[in-house]
């Protein structure tokens, strides 16, 4: 489970300042344990691994993040806040210059990539009840699910469609349907974009 | 956790003959404990409590179930039976009868007061992460759903679709909704209805 008390989205402004170097060595860090996830899944992701990857000795990673669950967590974070950067402020089909359709689109594909790389870490972080439903990064994303809903202009109850919306790509629900019933990431994919068009009322090929 | 190797649904043929008076007297302990939950909540369900409102001893109560485990799980499995019946057998609007969309909107709804009354008991089994995706009535509500869709003429991916559906009625997701947002239980049914006219791209006056 992460720390609720980390400087955490959605406070993105708010981080504690770090000194420069450390910043650096923390980011050099989680892009290694990224990659590690990415190139051969999350069980790979050691502290050993991570240090290797990244060209320092293993003592670096233990100061840094204290334990595996301690990385984890951070990597997490990490994520997080780099899908939140770039559904406010960065470019389209994710940011603030595209119409709403296509960013919620957008949102959820990004989203879904996220959960077929880092899907362990986002399922462990979900595993506690009380956490799958109020940890700040879901608030922030049903947050932006409502304000695309409404600025697309759905007259219906957005806040609880947000809901609905944000179930579906749940990494619990999502890792079932991929490792237990095999259906590929593109289909569900697909089944999100078609599933954005229903709700909204919109046609697949009018976004 | 409920145990799988019991006479589950979608088993509903295939139960375990009981001697008469052993289904009756398992009956009548199962409609005392969901008198319980609905009268006082989940909490007040103890061994001691169902025997008393049953009008037998606590021994019998402990002889058929083992533990309030036990005990909930049976009720769980009752009301999962209840329900399936229902929509495989009954009347409209549940029932093979009514129109498909009719039949949606009434299957969610028919779930969502479970999940009001025994939200509890459907959360634990939910708990674990295997069982949550893979228990056999939820087979059961996902197979249901994607015959409706199927039925109602639906074009996209009714398997994924329905999935999504399914998702909005969890029974966690719906009692965080419930008691930690205060939203109320009809608002939720309302939004299931106005999201199943969506996913079948049909008006909410045109059932």
């Amino acid at each position: 489970m992460r720390d609720v008390n980390s400087p955490l989205i959605p406070l993105v402004d708010a981080e504690i300042p770090e000194r420069c170097d450390a910043a650096r060595n923390r980011k050099l860090l989680l892009d290694a344990a990224a990659d590690l996830v990415a190139e051969r899944g999350v069980d790979a992701v050691t502290m050993e691994a991570v240090a290797a990857k990244a060209g320092v000795g293993k003592g670096t990673v233990f100061r840094r993040f204290g334990s595996r669950s301690g990385l984890m967590n951070a990597l997490l974070d990490h994520t997080e806040r780099e899908l939140q950067h770039a559904f406010m402020f960065g470019p389209p089909p994710l940011g603030p210059d595209a119409p709403p359709l296509v960013r919620l689109i957008a949102f959820g594909r990004a989203r879904l990539d996220m959960v077929t790389v880092q899907g362990d870490v986002l399922r462990a972080a979900e595993g506690s009840p009380e956490f799958r439903y109020s940890g700040p990064a879901r608030a922030v994303s049903l947050r932006h699910i409502v304000t695309l809903l409404h600025d697309a202009g759905v007259d219906g109850d957005v806040d609880l469609l947000a809901v609905v919306l944000l179930a579906a790509l749940e990494a619990g629900l999502v890792l079932h349907q991929i490792r237990a019933l095999g259906i590929s990431p593109e289909r569900i994919a697909d089944n999100w974009e078609d599933l954005a068009h229903r709700i909204t009322r919109t046609g697949p090929g009018v976004p």
